[in-house]
This record gives C-alpha cells, structure tokens and sequence, in this order.
C-alpha cells in the first residue's frame, strides 16, 4: 500500500499533528512524519517532495502556522496530491495560516482543511488511497457507520434527556 | 480511467467552473458536470455522491459561493475525495464561501482550494488519479515542466526589458 | 399549540444550547430536542425536517458551529421558519459559522440570531408562535417588561451609587 | 390575513428592498412599504412599531446599512418577529451592517438574512405567517418546488452541453 | 460648571465604564452615571437624551458592546456631542461594538474612541468641555505633562537598565 | 467664535474632506483648511497642533487614509478635541485607517467617524462648540428637523408608490 | 555600489512592480529584475538567492499576491536583507498576500512593506544601502525635502483655495 | 560598528521587545534601548529619530500596539532603515498594530515583521548592517546553520518516535 507522509513545519506543531498521526494508525494505513522547515531545512523538504512518489508516498500532509509556506513548497516539488492544515498560532487565531495555506496561485493545488483539522487531513489522505483500495473504502464506510451511530446514540441519549 | 465529476450549486458559478472542465479537457479526463444545489435539489445532490464511487468516479469537485454548503453536503454523501471551490460572490469576496466549505467538521473532510480556484481544483483532482496511474502523473509533471518554462520565459522577456 | 424543535449539530453545543432549552421552559412551549448532523446523520436531519410541519412544530432552531450548514440542510427540507445559532469554536471566535448560517442563497431564508444566541433563538420562535397566540405574545410582553423592570433596578442601584 | 411591513432606514435602500417588495407581490401578501430612519425619525420607528400588532402586523423587515440600528430600533418596540436586512454600503461590504444588525443582546431578538438577501428576507417573513396558514404554505411548497426544477432545468441543460 | 454623563447598556460595562468614571473624578468634572438599555429600556434612554442638555451635561459617554446602538441611539436624540465606547464582548473582540458606534449614517455622529477605551471617552468628554473652560484645559495640559514624565521616568529606568 | 481646523493628510483625501468643509460653510462656521502629512510634514503638524488652540480653534477634524496618523499625531501635540476621519484608500476599504485612527492609547483619544465620514466629522465638531453657543445649537436642532423632514418626505412618497 | 534585486512572482505583478523599478532609477541605484516563482520556478529563486550577496546584491525585493510565499522562500535561501510586497489580487484585496509575507517565523524576516507598497519598498532598499552610503544618504535626504516641498506647495493651494 | 535602536511605545511592550534585545546581544551588536511614546512623547522621538544617523545608529526598531503610530512617526525624522514590530494588544489580537505599521504612505516605508516578531526585527536590523559587514554575515550564517540543524534535529528525534 501507498504510504501517508505527515510534515510538520514545527515540533511545536506536533499536539495539533498527533490527531492526523492516530487517525492513520486507527486505519492501519502505513505513514512516516518528519520535521521539515520551508524556511529553515528547505533543501531537505524539496528533497523529500522530490522523491516522495518514488518512495511510495501516496499523499502527503503538511501543517504549518503563520505564514504557512510548507504545504505550497512541498506541492512546488511533486505532483502528488498535498493536503495543508493551517495551524492557529497565538494571534490571529490561524487565518494568516489558512490563507497563506490556500490561496495558491494557479497550477499548484493545496487541498486544505480546517485550521487544526489535522484528523481531516488525515481521512482525506485516506480517502486519497482509496480511491483504487477496496479495503480502506470499507474501512470509511465503517468509519463513517460508526460517527453516525455515535450522532445517533448522543441524540437518543439526549432525547432521552430532555424529550420524556 | 475514473471520471471526475464538476458540481456547481447554481449555473451562475459556470464562468468560474469552466476553467475546472478546461482543465479536465487538457489532461484529457473523462468527466460529467451537473447542477446540483445543496439547497434547492439535495435530493439529487445525495443520489448522485452517494452513487458516485460505484458510477466510477474517483473525485468529485463542487463549487459554491455565499453559504457554500454543497462540498460539504456531497461529501456526507461519499467517501471519495471532495474538493470544494469557495466562489465569491458580490459581497465579502468570497471569505463567506471559503469559511463555509473549508471549517468542516471532524469525518468529513474537504480539499478546499483557493478563492475561484477552479483550475487548481481540477488539478487537484487529477492529481488524485495520477496516485496510481502513471500516464496522467506524466501529464502532470510535463504540465509543471510547462508552466515552469512559461514563467522562465517570461522571466527572459522582462530580464532583457530591464537588466540589459 | 405547536412545538419547537431544537437542533444541534453536535452534542458539543448543549452548553451554548441549554439557554435555548430553559427559554422554552420558562415560556412553557412545547419542544424537543434532538443531535442531527448535518453530515454524519444527514437521512436523520432531512426526515425529521420534512416530517416537522405535520408533525406539529412551528420553528425550528438549529445550532451549530464552523462550516456550520445545520441550520441551512435543515431549511432545505421544510418550508417552516428555520433559525441559526452560529456557534463559536475554538478558533475564528465564531464568524466561520456566522458566516455558513447567515449568508444563504435565495429561496431558503435561515433566521440567524448573534454567536451564541441561543436565548434569543428561543425567544425568536417563541415570537413566531405568538404572532397567533395571545396567551404567547402576553408572556412576551410581561418578559419584556420584566426585562426593562430589570435594567431599571440595576440603573437605580447605579445611580444610588455614583451619583448620590 | 397579517400583513408584512417592510421598513427602510434610507430610500437608498430600495434598490435591494424591491426584491423583498416584488417577492411579497407574488405571494400575494398584503404589505406595506416605509421609510423609517432609526436615527433621523425615530419616533416614527418606534410608533409604528408599538402599532404593528394591533394594526395586523404579522412580521416586520427592517433593512439598513452601515451601523443598522433599524431592525433592533423597532424590535425594541415589538413582540413581533423582527427580520433584519444588512444593507452593504460602499465601504466594508456590508459586514459592518451584518454584525449591527445580527449581534442582539439577550432578550431582543433580530432574524437577520444574508447581506442584501432581500428575497429571503420576504420569505422568512412569508415562512412565518405560514405556520398558521395553509394557503400560504403550499404556496412556498410550490415554490420551492419550481425553484428546484429551475435547478433542474439548469442541470439538464448543462449537462446536455458538457456531458454529450 | 456642565456635567458629563455616563450611560453604559448593562451594568456588566461597568468594569470598563468605571475607567472613564475615575477619569472624572480625578479631573473633578461633574457626572451622572446610567443604566439605559437602547433596546430594553429605551424610552428612558431617549428621555434622558432629550432633555440632557437642559439639564446641563455638556457632553455624554455611551459604551455598549455587541450590536452596539446605544450611542447612536442617544445621538439621534440630541445634538450634544455623544461619546462612543465600544465595549468588547466574549467574541468578536469587540469589532462588532466598533462598527455598530462608528459607522453612523450622514447627520448623527458619534464620536468614538478604542475598543474599551473608557479613559479616553473620558478625556474627550472633558476636551469637550474644554474648550471654553480654562481651568480644564489647565488640568488637561498638566496631565498631559504628567503622562510625558511618566515615559520619561520609564524611558530613564529602562535605559539605565539595558544602555548602561 | 471659534473655528474648526480641517486638515487631511495629501490632497488626494479632499473628495472626501470637502464634505466637512461645506457641511462648516452651510453651518457659517469659520473654518481652516489645510494639507498637513503626519509624515511628510510633521514640523507643520505640530506647529499648527501646538497653536491651534491659541488661534481660536475650538476643534481639528484631521483626514488621513491608509496607516491614518494624522489625528493621532495633531492629538498629541493639543489639547482641543480632535476628530479622526478615516478615508477608504483602494486596498482594505478603510479598514486600516479606521483601526489607525481609533484605536488611541490612553491619554490621547481621537473621536473617530465612520470611514469616509466627512460630514458627520463637521457635525461634531460644530456639535462641540455648540456646547456654549446657542445660536449654533439651533441650527443643529433645525438640521435636525429638516434631516428628519426629509426622511418623511421620502416616506410619504415610498408609501405613496407601493401602500396606494 | 551594491544592487537591489526586483523579483516578481508573476509577470502579472508588473504593474505594481513598475512603481520600485522606476524609484530605482530615479535614484540610480543598479538593480536586476526576474520573474521567480516560489512554486513554479522554485529551483532558480533558490540559486538566485543564494548567490544574491557574492553577485553583489545589497537587497532583494519580493512581490507576490494571494499565499505570497515568494519572499519568504527567498530569505530562506539568503541573509540577505528580504522585502516583501503583498500584491493585492482580485479577491481579498491583498489580505492573504500581507499576512503570507509578513507573518514570518523566527529566525527567517521579511522586511514587509504596504499593500501594493512597491514604491517604498525601493526606497527600503536604498535606505539600506544607505547606512553605509553618503550620496544615497544625500539623495534619500534631498527626496524626503522635496516631498516636504510637494506637500506644502499642495497646502499653500488648498489654503488659497479656502482660507482665503 | 552601527548601532541598532530598540524603541518601545510603552514600558508595557518590554516582554515583547526583550526577544529583540537578547538577540542583538547574542550577535554582540551594540544596541540602546529606549522608551519614547510617539503621543506622549513624541518630541524625544522626534530628537532621537533626527539624531539617530549621525549618533552612529545604522538601523531602528519600534514596538508599539494598537493604532501602532511610533515606527511611522521615528520613519517621519530619519532616512535610516525603521523595522516595525507590531505589538498585540488585548482586543484584535494586533491586527490593529500590524495595520497601523505596515500600511505606510508612499515615501515613508517601515520594514514591518510579524505580530510581536521582536526576534526578527533585531534579525532584519543585524541583516541591514551585515550588508557591508562580513563578520556579521558570517554571525547570521552560523545562526542560519545552527536554526536548520536544531530542525533537523527534531526531526530525526521525530522520526524515531513515530517511524521505527
């Protein structure tokens, strides 16, 4: 199977990042992390992007704060989809990381999820792969039974609560 | 190959959207486009994303402006990849629709792109199938040779216009 | 005399939902409440709303935060008031959901109240109902009085106390 | 049957409250239309909206720009369901008239629609005096069910043009 | 001497408010302090508007958080200048209050200062009375100096601290 | 009587400031004009900030766009009030000045108009002599009525066309 | 005398790019420009920025819109000193451009100038250059004189104009 | 060698500026600190800002928050190089300062860095003087190198956590 790298701009970012690590344990989906700096390792995230299908890389995650270029300067070195979780940093509650995740010019695509929507981007990978991998389609389909009877057993709990 | 589907939640999006289907036409993906409102059809926007993986598709992009409801609302449908395109309407630029589509809850992710970003959800998209199939990956890389050599010649043009 | 349904989107939001929740109490209107998602149990959320009209509610309040299309997936499907309580999340402080509640299309109105508006919202439906009820608007008027009678007591005891 | 009153702050405002006006023509509901300014007339504001219920009022839209006190301005003076229109200006897009009109203290309710969402200020208005009114509701029932076979249409057709 | 009053939307202003009232009493301007509420008490606040100015206030401090009317309110019913403090509430940091103060429409200004910028309503208020008050202006410029000192004072500590 | 300085900070804001300055001609308020930059010429700034007071100035309007420190920079160097107005420069419609120019430290307030609002910045100044001035104060009270006027006549003639 | 290097995301930038190329030869500093793209021509903004200092370049200048991250690749690959532009595009009006440019982590600056700021951005060169440069110091100085002149010059006229 | 200015608006923006004066001290740059308030002090910045160049500075960095004026009003008396440093203040999480800085008139350019980005700006300022300066180049190369190996180091400890 294809493997998910998860790319953290920081390891301050890694409380954020574990949500996206879990998610891909949960689903046995094989996966590396690595700390890499758009600004301060540069070469060794072109490097790694560089060679990140060759390597069995199916998708890649990227998170980042402020002024998040580590998704756009992974994308600008492969053409495997990458996805961007904007990090909120102290202030500005993680817009400037959104838009500077986002609003990619033409040509190199960022898929970007929520600000701290690390768990996202990791079902998003997932969904990546699955695309031409009937057991990991099962798995979401499980995945998603689940989260809807996990909805439904709150609602009935709180119907419970409140309806009688 | 897996088709690509193009959503848009109301014909007035068309002009923003045609650059996702020009995209499909250049890489030479199949692909079907549909009007389909989260709103005012969403009994035909659940059939379709709930069919869309047995139809073969392999990723579905939905465009949408104001309170861009329909990536979300076709990827509660679906487990493929959705990629939203937030589209901006007359008012708040599109800050509206890029809120609406991209802060999706924890299960259902969606690639959002950038504001009008309809090239690069097409992109995106092909980048998706490219994971496992390697004629579109060519494509793709000789598009980002392209675009790379556009921008050197450009860079050419203007070096001698001022540098002389 | 009809009910009013109160919707969340998550079980998350009671804490913010409760004000809607004893507003109804003290006005002594029949309600229930339910966890519907709009993405992880949308056949819940589309059959209850299709089923509200007959099965004798008269508002709908649905809350939710971030892409926040509760209130709005909900409004698809019947054609009684729907009102949206934009909820604040950790992040953004709230206008992700303000903006995904109040900013929809033409032809299906949310009746969005402030972030975290949840007394209001009840208010709001209670309002509605009155507009046929004199027992209702009755309660209404003697709560705005009661209101005024409120804020003219704290404006007596601050005026004894800085202005003497 | 209860009229609606639709209120502007400015006749500057009537080019986006004529689609509130035009839509109530075709529902067929009895209305009237005035210019009330919650800063230069307020008197005129609050007598009318003291007035409203007993002169058979059944919802009352307010639309302004700016810092839109209008709506809150008259529901201070009502019980009835008060729905606010933020009127963007040339300046900020109507986000400042958005947060004035939608961020109500407790106890005193706006029903704010999107930013010149006139249209569905009218429904909401209709959706109302619906919930008692049975020729009412199959009239946005009817609606709602030409609005999507617009959709419909529109899907047809663009799916005649791209999916051939 | 005139007096300046102080009219805060809800008591719960007050530990913002108190700044402006110290300011005040430090300068030993005359002052009334207020609980008018433009929405639940509005009748009061329009009485004390209107007759403000013959009972002798010179200029009147309003601060109100949210959907912030209050000034305005006061404004449209007199012409004494009107202070505006928009108080921050627990979302939205306070630029909801802001642009409900100071985007008032041509004809009713309100003057207005920071976000929760109590003191200095304060000494507009008295700049105000200023004007034609010479033993004001005095107290005025003598701050003024004192506030210069006070950075000097620190300028000095700090410099002797890291200039060394 | 006193006069009202009216200073912007380039030419280039005088569609803007002209507003004031007929609003102080319709008035008969003496008045000043001037071109004074914050940053260009602050020598001038302050020499005409430190004297305004002792030639006669009874208030100084001071229009600045972009980071707007005009009034923040002539406040430091008086004691007469001043008022700030922010002018909506082609980038961030005013925004950046709007926060520029109210968001004053404490000691130095700057009473802050809507963006671009000119003639509500006159109105308040001519507001502030009125303190003392009665025959200005009635011609307030006057613009007052016919402001009011207006909106009733525009009132009338809106009922005429659609309440017929 | 060291160069300033003019680089441009996008040949599209070059409207706004004109503005520091023209303020470059008015003060007859040498400068070079290019058209780099972070993301599509990543490899040669690497080399150029890396051999920026030993090919005599003194500054670089970087403009780029939407996630501007062109700067901020540039000052990862020199020590240099960096300025960035925020170009302004269609939506958003620059805010995702600034906040992508300036709201770099530590240890990597971007020395971030005006939306759309390319004039000063020039000049912010120059002024570097000019630390160690008496002419330029001159010239920076006998410009900053002559803008004075302008200003006052535009005062005198307007000051004929009204004051008369 | 040049010294760097380090001036903050209030004593309250040390804990911010002290990431600034703990820089310079580790590259051994010599450096003064002082507190100058561009409202309650502004004729010693002006002094200082005038002075600045012939007492030897080479670069000035300025500290201030909400309408953030003192980098605008130090760039106003001097042609050396202003760094500015938006400081967050309590509401708007900065977004006001960094405004107020960075928007500068055409003329006056202020090298602004990140919200409370103290560490870069003494960065910026030792850039600025290392321009003509090899053992400072030389200093922020060893920095740089250190910065990626500290990276790089987290990154294999990463690595060995999570890829085993």
């Amino acid at each position: 199977m294809k493997k998910v790298a998860v790319i953290m701009g920081s390891d301050s970012d890694l409380p954020v990042v574990e949500k996206a690590i879990n998610t891909l344990k949960e689903y046995e989906v094989p996966f590396e992390v690595h700390v890499f700096s758009a600004h301060r390792t540069p070469a060794e995230a072109k490097a790694f992007s560089e060679n990140a299908r060759k390597n069995n890389f199916g998708a890649i995650i990227a998170a980042a704060g402020m002024a998040a270029h580590l998704a756009g300067a992974i994308a600008a070195n492969t053409t495997l989809p990458v996805i961007g979780i904007p990090v909120a940093s102290k202030n500005l509650e993680g817009m400037d990381a959104l838009l500077s995740t986002v609003m990619m010019p033409s040509g190199i695509p960022v898929a970007t999820v929520a600000i701290n929507g690390a768990a996202n981007a990791a079902i998003l990978a997932i969904q990546i792969l699955a695309v031409t991998d009937d057991a990991l389609r099962e798995k979401l389909e499980n995945a998603r039974a689940e989260g809807s009877k996990k909805v439904l057993a709150k609602n009935a709990s709180i119907e419970e609560q409140y309806n009688a």
